[in-house]
Order: structure tokens, then sequence, then C-alpha cells
């Protein structure tokens, strides 16, 4: 089943926390999505470096697209983060989600959340599918 | 080593991203902590309950204040959180931050975000400790 | 539905895995299960201490043998485990699993392995609920 | 370094699990190695198919010797598996482990399970770097 772009670049736009979080949808193919964001002030832990949620986050909505490039709607259950690096004001980051595996019930996914060239972190998700769409 | 409340309360009101959030720090103990939400509208995934990402960030938050209660300051590398139920717009979600093992390096930290009796998602967490405090 | 107690210890005599592993089914209750080894030779890494599959493994059978005491057959989806401390030859090592959530589809379980009052490891789960049996 | 591919092999046939379980290292790069096993009727599960303690043991002997190529020893802190399909009595399955990120202290590692060209498992794993060696 070919990707319905628009109602996939809809429904990321229409996602409150993914709008507050500045979250852009910039890349979309069959199993495939692409997030991304410039760090903002918000975006920020203690320390002045970008927070692990904003990563985990982009990672859930980078995968949660791709999931939804396949035709179905599903929720995640378990979603597992290796944090390896950070990022600073004004950088530019990206999440590329991907399905690994779309079962009846149970697809699982991945994404590399990076700056330029380094990996920032790298998550991997598990999503029930709840009806096909 | 006493946790020093009133640096630990200051560290959670200087996270821009938990401010964001509207996280607020609402019980301190050795190596345990809780952090508070009231469910709002930017709080929500494209389906109308909490995202999920709010509650991989506050169980983030959660359990680095419980390192931080350890006289210790750490980073994030692993952060798994398991998915159980959600909640809806006004109402009230905690996630409760515990240390499980402290170690020289290494902490192990676990966390339970719930609704009144309701678990809504468990996280394991590891943090790497950069230095004593 | 009472967990049917023999079924259950023919289960993991019959698990041929588990078997080579010596692992001991010692408790059963609904919804939680222990198994139990004494360190021999063969559970050894290079550094000879247990080697952390033996650990993920007997994880794996008691969370199994907890969703089984439901009345439910099912298969691990996630297994995640947070290694905390290891165990010598000769050791006694309990693995305790215990259903935090039993859902329609997807069952979400947790495991703490220890040698007398020591944490050695702490395992989470998600279980794929086959059928009700 | 160059990995010393003898003590990499010694290392893989020392280990007393892995050579119970009939784990035989097969390939070895820079921050790659891989790890086969044909399954044998203790590697079953009471399904009467590969247990998945079986593929979490492979994937943390593969990630951990990889990690053992560039010239570091290591313990696994986390391990985490999804598993996606299961292998029959007989078939040929290798998990192939990579060095994702490799840091002063910490090394961000991850594996695929596979039988022919279908993936079974995907496990990441964090190393805690004790020392070079």
């Amino acid at each position: 089943m070919e990707p319905k772009i628009q109602e996939m670049i809809n429904a990321v736009n229409e996602n409150p926390f993914g709008k507050m979080l500045n979250i852009e949808l910039t890349e979309l193919n069959t199993g495939e999505s692409s997030v991304e964001i410039t760090v903002l002030p918000h975006h920020l832990n203690p320390h002045g470096t970008l927070h692990g949620g904003v990563m985990a986050t982009m990672a859930d909505i980078a995968m949660g697209v791709a999931v939804r490039t396949l035709g179905k709607v599903g929720m995640t259950i378990n979603l597992n983060t290796n944090f390896i690096a950070t990022a600073l004001l004004g950088e530019r980051v990206i999440a590329r989600g991907k399905v690994v595996h779309d079962g009846n019930s149970i697809a699982s996914v991945e994404c590399t959340v990076s700056r330029g060239e380094d990996i920032l972190a790298r998550s991997t998700g598990v999503w029930y599918l709840l009806k096909n769409k």
C-alpha cells in the first residue's frame, strides 16, 4: 500500500506535543520517516544541552509515522533508547525511523537520532498494531 | 550524604524542557523523587491521549533527580519504557523514580508512571555518574 | 483462573534449554514465579563469573512462567536487562518474575535476579498473549 | 589498534557458557563479530522452537567480542532484545554484532540475529569499558 503522504504530514502536524516541540516531518517513504528540530532554548536540560526526553520523543514520532506509512495505526508498547552524545543550542538534529519488521499484530521499528554525521542516540520500538486503516 | 533539597528543586525548576512540560517536583527522599503533571492540551498525541514522549520525559527527570539526591551528577545512557495505559486531559499523572543500585560509575534506576492506582508505564534507566558533587 | 501448578512445573521441566542450564522452578503464585540455579562451571563467562546470558535466560523463564500462571500462553517480544553485579561458582542465584500488567493481548512483566540480598540484574519483558488456555 | 584475531577466537572458545551452547565464532573485523549455531535439541523452548535465551546469549557474545576487537575489555550493563521470529531444529542461525559508538567509558553496540535473509531478533547493548588492554 502506498503511503498517503498528506495524511501522514497532517498527523504529525496535528500532534500537539510534537508541535510544542517544533518537530517537523521532513522525509517520508514506505516504512521510513524523518523528523527534525533546530535545538531551541526550551529543548535544553539543566546542563544546557539537548534534553534526552526530546530525543526520545523525536524517535517515538519518527517511528510511529514510519508505521503509519504502512497503512497501519498502532501504539508504542516499548521504547528503548541508548544515548551516545548530545547537541547544543542552534544545532540541527534529525531522527530517522525505519520499520524493521511488520507483523500482523506487532511491528519492530528502529531510529537513529543524529547531528550531521554524529549519532546522538539509537532507539528501538515495539508497536502494537490496532487495525489496518 | 543528605540530599540538598533546595538544590534539587532548583535543578528541576531550571530544567527548560521540564518547565515547558509543566513538570513539578513533588517529593524528594534519598534515592527517590516524584514529579507530576496535570495533563494539558499540549501533552496530547494525535489520538487525544497523553503522549508517550511526555511519560518518558517525566521518567527521565524523576530518575535523574533521584540520582542527584545521592549527591551525584550523571547522564542517562539507557532509558527503556514499557507503556501500559494512557491518561486523558485534566488527569493527574505522577512519575516516581527510585535508585535500585548506586555503583561507582553506573547507577541503575527505575520509575513507575501512574494515575491514581493505575500504572501507565514502567521505565528503567542506566546513569553514567560523572563525578561526586 | 487458578494456576495449574503441576502443568507449570512440567512446562519448566520440559524446557530443554532450561534443563541444560539446570534451572529449577522453586516458587509459583498467581502472576509470580521463581527459578533458581547453583552456579556451575558451564554457567561461567571467560572472566570466571556468571554469564549474563544465563541471567537473561533465567529472567525470561521466570517471567514466562509467571504469565502462564494466569492461564495464558504468550511469547516474549521484548526482553530488557540491566546488569548490576555478578555471581561466582557455587553461589545460589534466584530470578523472581512478576506480572505487572495483564492486558488482552500484551502482558508487562518484570524480574529481579538476586543472590541473597544482593540484586544482580533487573529485567523487564513484554509478552504477546497468543490465546487463553 | 588491530584486532588480535587469535586472542578473540580463544576468548570465545574459553567461554564455558558459549561452549555449552555450541556457539562458534565465524567472523571477525574491527568493531564487528559474528557467531553462529545450528539449532540443536538443547536450544529449544517448550514450544519446540529456538529459545529466546539462546538468541539473547548469542547477541551478548557477538557484541562483547565486537567490543574486544577494539582492544577493550568491558562488561554488559544493558542488553535489550526485540524478538521477531524464531528458528527450528537444524536451522543455521547467525548473530552479527557491531560497535555503533566507542567512547571512553561506554560503548554502544548492536546485533542482528538472523536465519538466512530473515531477521529473528534485534539487540542493542551498552558496555562499560573496564580498561584498555
